[in-house]
């Protein structure tokens, strides 16, 4: 199999490049890149010296050879390609947020500033979050034409947390879900800027785009696909920026309804009781339930604690349940690392899923601590 | 005035000796510490060489000679010298939660673990937190017999932030508040433990003592002070760890009561409206009305999010505000530097209310950005 | 293959752990902890949830089940281990200090306060620094008795990046080597001090053990292997600590012979000229010629610098060559991850030269650059 | 007094601004700024708000409004207002390269590229090193016309590290000085870009410029100046960068002359003896006495070594004296704040000097551990 990057130098890039050169199916890699057309990789990325050695030519170019196409490229302009994709039967996995919104173009627009180019593509679009979608995902494939809209990196932590209270019934109705992420910094991608700047950001903590991020509409519509949508929650998203270079941690609550709370007698606020253990354990055991098949996500057993460096280089989503002091709150911290997980990795799980091979294939790395 | 520092070799003592060594009304510094009684804080902290140069005695030997006693003991070992100064008429500041709780003994030896020894002292205490109770340290100070409990870190970020919505009424009836807050690691002390050790905290997040952080209460009862106990909302308290030295960012999640919502006929998940825009301009200027006289609030103009890099080394706390995307829930982020705002520049704020000293003296640390 | 690792929960046993769990000749591990024995090494690194789940036992149940044994425990306490191996024949691949200074007992008992307990061992022992020994490894593993003393990380990076030039006899005669290293946190090991704590050592850079760290004997020997006993130059070793978690780059100042030096008729310091461009190619050439079959050295380019974050996660030691401004001194920065080329990878190369398998095997990692 | 800062947005400009706030003797600022003239500075550092609101003007008018003038604009464009003040009369600080070489143009337009404009200046400039030139700017500022050329970050450290060893004649004949520097990301400036964007230059440390810095020809001259020409060592410096946001370590090697050396019977690597603890102790003596009344320069004593935390945010110059374990060579290690005295603070040193002010005057910053 060659499997094609279009848009090979950016950060989401040449980690596509980096993890499918270690993958077991891939033969050879084609790459394109805008920025460096003419180029090797290695240039770009003397990490890869001795190791990739590739040179970039065109989107096109790409195309033509290859049996799968990543497209690394910014919003709004991958488009052209996955049409040409489409037409030629070769699967299209998009990394940006160009196939995530399916029909709802509006939403799109709204949040992208672009009208859709090709609109009846979302037709043979999946967001391919595979513990969402595996089944339509395979479905599309079966097809012979696929495209995948691969998800935000705050979607994928924001939702692999919420699911299994979503899919059981556990908030109360009315909820509004409050997600309060950490990102670090490789997510704003390779081009320098102010925010990004060493010295700006670097023994510093900051919010940004507080309510109005665009990943938020994104969290929303999985919510919803997940609770069905008479019973969507509300939501509200606020990242923040932390000085290390990758991992999202995502802080979820979720107001219980009535019969998931830990009952309590206590008025005042005091230290978790027994009851409040008893039923943080109740719920921790029905996500492990809900995760039970998934190569990818692990539930945290008790006093443990997601952090993103348990999860670092890896393609895991880590996720420990908590209550809060009182018992009514459900708190989900969840942990992933970005640009694996939240990007490259996710988009190679779902190359796996459509041609059927074992999905941890190429992404069998086990987490560094450090 | 001499001034006396209990504990001196902790890292807030060790910070109250820096900030004091520059304060203008202090002409003089008496220390003690148990871990290095006989040696001198110049040999623990070699950063103070040539600058500062004291022993370190009893801390008997500091309240004798001291005109004002700063205690940076730990929980639940510092009340005997708090009542020898209570006797002896001398101002007792302490930065451990001995006194942070008032008549309240049930709540503090619930999550500290340990009774009062001399509980008809709290008749004669007061909650640092100058910008809630400045007239009532005044008061007692004018009495001759005041003990100051200061405020924890992340009450100080947390509450003066829900302040101006709690005591204008803002939030919902039977609102549920969460408060998600990061800190730098300068937060866990001075001991080494593996928490806070390089390898396993660097370049990572983490949340921790989800649902069971002691300050929980504590903010609890600054946001009952402040909104009346029979408004007081629930709160959920999240505390993360980030890999910086210095402050906390709190973002805090205040649901609007139906009058200060922004109108919205919007459904679906949008970019911010002009409507919303406007609220929360409405909002902000009331902040900036409710702290107009505070030396050491900033509310943030419309574009500045909070930042601890922008209160670095400084005893201030900057507040700004934001809307969710759906306008019906306020989001306050504020920034302090836990050192500081958050320990011992609040503790010397204090200091300077009690002997009616200029408020900002010592405390004139403009912020440096890096 | 079963291989064992005793002592496996320090960073360089759980690191070993890690990378053999990858190793596709590794069959299974056995793993013995003082510290944890009767434990998992999951629950002392959950970052190995549901990948690698295994008891600590005994050094002993190691040794009698594995074929082959790393050791991971501090200097002065594995040799009982080396000998039982050694009787039975299993290879035994130390990553103390205990086997790196073969017969001159003298010298290991000077720096690291022991004698030997077994000092016969050291006529079956090599230093295990491939590039150095990859033959008389092979001799001792073909005799059946092998015990693999496995370098320091300080001194990988600097005798690799010295090689060259001492084979080739560039230094000046009667030269002073020059290496000032600086090297991550990791390198401290698990245990948390005060130097590792992070709010002493975040966001710095410090010396330590100036003219005084034990790892400069071991550099000298190799230095002395390289060059020839008579030519052998004197050396300076200067190690950093700087705030990242993994890596070393290390400096090395090579004064050159007459004949190697850049012909200059400057005597004001100006830019360098092309004769010091030309001189340094051809120095760069020389040395991409020494390494030009070995897997995990690589000579960079003109234009590229070795970096830590270059060889990130891998068992790459990336070495560029510059001149100083007169043309006078090889500058020569070299740059490792000290868990793996300086610890635990290079453990796994000796065990890949010892059994005969290809010399990368289970050391494919490509470097991330983040 | 007003003083004036001329590009006063940069980072040495602003930290000038931030300084200067606290600085008794200046009654008012006045700035100019080309990238945002007609802005306020606080808009542009917004960790100034409620502290420092000041208009951007033009240069010219900073000029006509200050009694000194600092600027901190790029080199070789500074020149003209150089020669304006001096006409005036009024003293310029100049934190560029442009006034560092004096008579020596061909250095200067050798390193920066660009010919003098106003060459007849340097008669009136004085490189503004005081514990090197204090007597001389006094001099200078005393004739009415003075033009101070700021030293460089890195040529402060190093130069301030060897002069008691060149003063004394402790180096050997024909000695070659090592300088190894490492410095936080805030040296390279405001302007973001790829070497100092966050995920680039984060938790690695990487060489940079080797053999070919512009700050080598400055250390240089320091040196002969220092030493006299006739003995004027030959030197190597290479620069690092960091992840940290401030301070310079700098570590010196300096080979003994034979008076000099610790006397050693030693041929083999040992640890240090006592001769060699005795002879350190002697150097370090005289370093203490070369700099006892110097008020920046602390000689730390025995068991501490110079550390960048411990200069941080003041204007300090720490050193530790150190000799190789052969005590053949003297090593000094020195820490500074590359924003503080390694700028912005030296040039408050250097305008303390000129006006006769207490050479103190707001810079009596105690370094903050973290």
């Amino acid at each position: 199999m060659i499997a094609g990057v279009v848009g090979a130098t950016g950060y989401a890039g040449a980690e596509l490049v980096r993890l499918l050169s270690g993958h077991g199916k891939i033969d050879r890699l084609v790459l394109s890149s805008v920025s460096f057309e003419g180029g090797h990789i290695e240039d770009v990325y003397p990490n890869f010296l001795g190791r990739i050695s590739m040179s970039l030519g065109k989107a096109e170019d790409v195309i033509a050879a290859a049996g799968v196409v990543f497209s690394a490229l910014p919003h709004g302009v991958g488009e052209p390609y996955a049409h040409t994709c489409f037409e030629k039967g070769i699967p299209f996995i998009d990394l940006s947020a160009d196939f995530r919104f399916g029909n709802d173009e509006a939403a799109f627009s709204a949040w992208y500033g672009k009208p859709y180019t090709y609109p009846k593509l979302r037709d043979h679009t999946v967001y391919g979050l595979p513990e969402l979608n595996r089944n339509r995902i395979k479905e599309l494939a079966s097809s012979g034409k696929v495209i995948i809209g691969n998800p935000g990196c705050y979607p994928t932590g924001a939702s692999l947390g919420a699911f299994p209270a979503l899919a059981k019934g556990l908030p109360a109705g009315g909820t509004t879900i409050v997600i309060d992420s950490i990102s670090g910094v490789s997510g704003g991608g390779r081009e320098p800027s102010r925010s990004f700047h060493f010295p700006e950001c670097a023994d510093a903590v900051s919010p940004y785009k507080v309510g109005s991020h665009r990943h938020t509409p994104e969290i929303a519509r999985n919510f919803a696909a997940m609770s069905g949508n008479e019973n969507s929650p509300a939501i509200i998203f606020t990242p923040h920026l932390a000085p290390m270079n990758r991992g999202i941690l995502s802080t979820i609550y979720i107001p219980l309804s009535a019969q998931w709370r830990a009952a309590s007698t206590e008025t005042a606020i005091r230290p978790p009781s027994n009851e409040i253990e008893q039923q943080t354990a109740a719920i921790r055991a029905l996500y492990t339930d809900f995760y039970r098949n998934e190569p990818f996500v692990r539930v945290l057993p008790e006093g443990v604690t997601a952090a993103t460096n348990r999860v670092r280089q890896s393609n895991y989503c880590d996720i420990s349940v908590h209550l809060d002091h009182s018992g009514s709150t459900l708190i989900v911290c969840t942990a992933i690392d970005n640009m694996v997980k939240g990007a490259a990795g996710q988009a190679i799980q779902n190359m796996n899923i459509i041609f059927d091979y074992e999905e941890r294939t190429g992404l069998e790395h086990i987490p560094a601590l450090f």
